[in-house]
């Protein structure tokens, strides 16, 4: 393999942001290109926001919350607090100041026909962000929820809005229009020296990207070696609505469900520790501690899982 | 005339807004209903933003900067800051916290197809104020300067920008390109018991509604009393570029060409104790101090133009 490594990484969410952290601080570093989902991105207040891209970029570039895990560390709401206070705004997505320059930015960027993909590199390259942060589309691709109490909802209308608790009955991927797959992304892919799935919520985070056409198929015929790591430890998922989707789906909540899940697109498996063992024909599989508590973790996890894929 | 007197004001900037204060603290409480100025309208940072709507609502609501004349008091800059320094951003407009989420709704609102005058109304009742505020026009109606040095510039940037120091050869109104009169603005205008002209100036507050398709013409057919308040005082404007830019039109810096610009279309003329008497053929004049430092002068005017009209 070569010196300076290239992994592309399929990311979203908070946990997949951890993994990133982790790969970011390798040393010697690794070319690093994240692959995000953009399923989240939605319209508010006139404003395009896209959760999962900036929630990797203030990781990325040590701004972010750190007790959130999303959003600006000691990030004030003036703006917020004037909408609520003055104009009675139904504040159910939180909009911090600091980050509500980004979004403004965004939004005159988007309205002047620039890219997201062009925006993203743009505003990682100010933040000092060295890796290369791809949208999966420049075409809006938005994930709907249906549940039986609430019908069909916007992705933050359930995650945020509701947070997470009415039952999913489906999910609704969009497949951006016969969009095809972004060059940059089909470059990314093709030339790396191996592929991850970060340890994101499959069915909201990952699932939208493997739904951009041309990118399931395009992972399945590569010759790298692609690993995913396991979002579900000890029964339980570390953050947030995975384990609980899974009981929803009618699926076992187990790292083995998930593996199950990623059948044909990957030939590696970051188990955790504390989980019990499990072998698939085809599947590598290695069992780590995945448990990012702190930045020593998140390097080891990284350095962990490279290490086992470059013994294969 | 009727007890609860009807009175239009056309109406722009800080001056402006001064003279509506008065009127509206005026007892017995009069209807008013404002037509403002929306030719310094435009888009900054993906924001539409209205400056005279805003300083006319922010002072009326008794929010407003009391040492700018405009923006709201004790405001923060939190959004500003951050584009400065994390984005470099070029922040020649200042967007004041409490101002953006001003700017966010109406943006939002634009988007969703609701007209200037309805965002406007509903935004006017929550901020308390009973008055009536509406713009000149739905349509965009931009106002375009020509200076020598700077070629053809927007208002914002002429005017905030290169701090009105481009001497103007040439300012262009916009006639919103075919779009009518509003209806409720022919309606305040029709049913008016006396129509006023604001201390604004002339060139680039009141001129850009005059410009309104129909206006100009409904206004000199009215039968009601129509009188303009001189914006010029011993020879100079009380704030802003009003006597430099007459300079730079090649006109006289006094009340007289002021009176005589609204020509035909009003038939009162309230010009500054200070100011040297003039007299035309047809126009009633009269001189009273005009300088409004604080409320109680501010209504002072507003209620000795108001009885000087009722004696014609």
């Amino acid at each position: 393999m070569a010196l300076r490594q290239k992994i592309a990484v399929l990311i979203g969410g908070v946990g997949g942001a951890k993994l990133a952290l982790g790969l970011a601080n390798l040393q010697p570093t690794p070319q690093l290109t994240f692959i995000v989902n953009t399923g989240d991105d939605f319209w508010h207040l006139g404003l395009k926001i896209c959760p999962d891209i900036d929630t990797l970029m203030y990781t990325l570039a040590g701004r972010v919350n750190p007790q959130l895990g999303w959003g600006v560390a000691d990030d004030s709401t003036h703006v917020l607090d004037s909408l609520i206070r003055r104009y009675a705004w139904d504040a159910w997505f939180k909009l911090g100041d600091q980050d509500l320059a980004l979004h403004l930015l965004r939004t005159a960027a988007m309205r002047d026909q620039v890219s997201l993909t062009d925006f993203t590199s743009r505003i990682a390259r100010r933040m000092g962000i060295e890796s290369t942060i791809l949208p999966m589309s420049d075409v809006e691709m938005p994930t709907l929820i249906r549940s039986r109490e609430s019908g069909e909802m916007s992705f933050q209308e359930y995650f945020v809005r509701q947070r997470w608790q009415p039952a999913i009955q489906q999910i609704q991927y969009d497949s951006g229009q016969g969009a095809s797959l972004p060059a940059r992304v089909d470059d990314a892919l093709t030339s790396a020296d191996m592929v991850m799935i970060a340890p994101s919520n499959p069915w909201l985070s990952i699932a939208p990207i493997l739904a951009v056409p041309g990118l399931r198929e395009l992972l399945a015929a590569l010759p790298a070696p692609k690993v995913a790591i396991t979002p579900v430890i000890g029964g339980d998922a570390v953050k947030g609505p995975t384990a609980k989707i899974m009981r929803e789906l009618g699926l076992a909540v187990s790292a083995r469900t998930v593996a199950c899940y990623y059948e044909g697109i990957i030939d590696g498996f970051v188990d955790d520790l504390r989980n019990p063992p499990f072998h698939f024909a085809g599947l590598r599989t290695t069992r780590l501690d995945t448990l990012m508590t702190d930045l020593p973790r998140k390097v080891a996890l990284a350095r962990n899982t490279l290490d086992w894929v470059r013994g294969w």
